[in-house]
């Protein structure tokens, strides 16, 4: 049943490095592999290429969007919610997720990374934003080497 | 493939009666049976008996949340949306539907109405709203009498 | 001092009838004269007309846009907020209201009648939308005759 | 004429330390002094003591509220909008204003510069996130070292 698997979100730009876009493709196959459904923000780039990994291991595939029409979803996205909002659709990409994978971003990821935080959901990070505060590193996101620790540690975590 | 299917939006209360909670079931049933994946706000009354209904006959279902969480979903969700807006969220619903499906209904079902109809997504009403607007008769709701009826109306409608 | 004011709402199409943009008008102009502030979807039409009526008459106008940009405000339009979510943006309009009055509109006011009266928000109707359900008729839309008795009814309901 | 003035967010978190409170209020302060309008979230902390220092200049101070109901508002809130969006009114805060000053914060302080950023809007900071992307040092917040250098450089980047 769809409803006991876990639902992972990957973030990142639309517009990636050719490696950022293989380790967000790589992500999307690992999900997969393991059962998670593949939340995403539902457009190119990082949400595009984790799509295509997860599709081509038959994984569930939600592509959040923020305008007004599905035509908008990148072609690997089997299940698209409009929701009209714009960049307001941030907090729901991460709210529809039990954790996080951020990989690279610019600031439209880096909202979404900080309405996770906000809501005590675990960010999984690779080549991504760090963060200080007031001068004092925070260690909010958790490091991980490449796709499989991410996928493993996001799993590990996705328990709400 | 998923994303050939069609998504067909059951909107109605979250207090049906007896009659409205069947209707909306019967409707579920028929939208999996037919092939369509179910688009709803993910709460109780009719959104639960609609999900029931298609989860009867192995149908997706998808809970477009107002919430903060997925625990709210009712229990036949199987991709629960946590859009943590509210009742704006009743514009995502619509929006992420190719024809909507009103059952009975209060307020919060007008506004879905509204939206779709304002949205040119098509509207079919069984028990539910009729309008008119300075005294001239609104039949921008198609009418069906049966839940049969409003599936098949429904489907041929879904073009977008 | 301000926070004491009455905070109404104007809502109504963007491309009223001539009637209609002349009672939008008059009741901008009134609720000026009265001391309330004007809270509108900051757009065309009903919603110019209403800001020009209050200005004329040094009243305070809100306008709650949908898109990304406060240029996109009416000039009558001294207080713009840039929501940025769209249409979703129609409950925010009634909710920083504490009474509505609709002149005539279409689809996107009739939910905004909707969220205001799922609110608890007293809407009043000038040449508006009427409604039924089931074939019986809803009289929650309380009837004006003219911008004068809308306003006045609106004031004396906005207790909130 | 209120729209010809600036508006300037504060943005900020909800238990600032003493010292915070206190740039804030000198920051609200100073805001009014100069003739700006203080946009903020509407609730406590960082919040109302900006709005405070705006007011006992006689600064007008508009809250863009997350929740339901305008009695969330902080005292010194003039002008309270209802979005009823909950934290995704973190989007409208930053896009109603030409620029924004940041003073400490958390996550979803974060969140709103990040919007902001993403939105080429303006973001000054005072004790607050910093910033660094793929191990390279992101330099967008601008820095002040006090309430009138903070004021100052808003103000003279308010311009769109």
């Amino acid at each position: 049943m769809i409803n006991k698997k876990r639902f992972i979100a990957v973030i990142g730009g639309a517009e990636p490095s050719p490696r950022e876009a293989k380790l967000a493709e790589e992500v999307g196959r690992e999900l997969a592999i393991k059962g998670a459904i593949l939340v995403c923000g539902g457009l190119g780039g990082v949400m595009e290429a984790a799509c295509k990994g997860a599709q081509s291991e038959s994984g569930v595939t939600i592509g959040i969007l923020p305008g007004e029409s599905r035509q908008a979803a990148n072609p690997y996205v089997q299940i698209p919610i409009v929701t009209a909002i714009g960049y307001a659709r941030n907090l729901a990409v991460v709210k529809s997720a039990q954790a996080v994978i951020a990989i690279g971003g610019s600031y439209g990821t880096l909202s979404e990374i900080s309405h996770a935080l906000q809501s005590g959901i675990p960010v999984i990070g690779l080549n991504t934003w760090s963060l200080s505060r007031n001068g004092k590193q925070d260690n909010s996101i958790i490091l991980a080497q490449n796709p499989t620790e991410a996928v493993n540690k996001a799993l590990s975590l996705a328990t709400n």
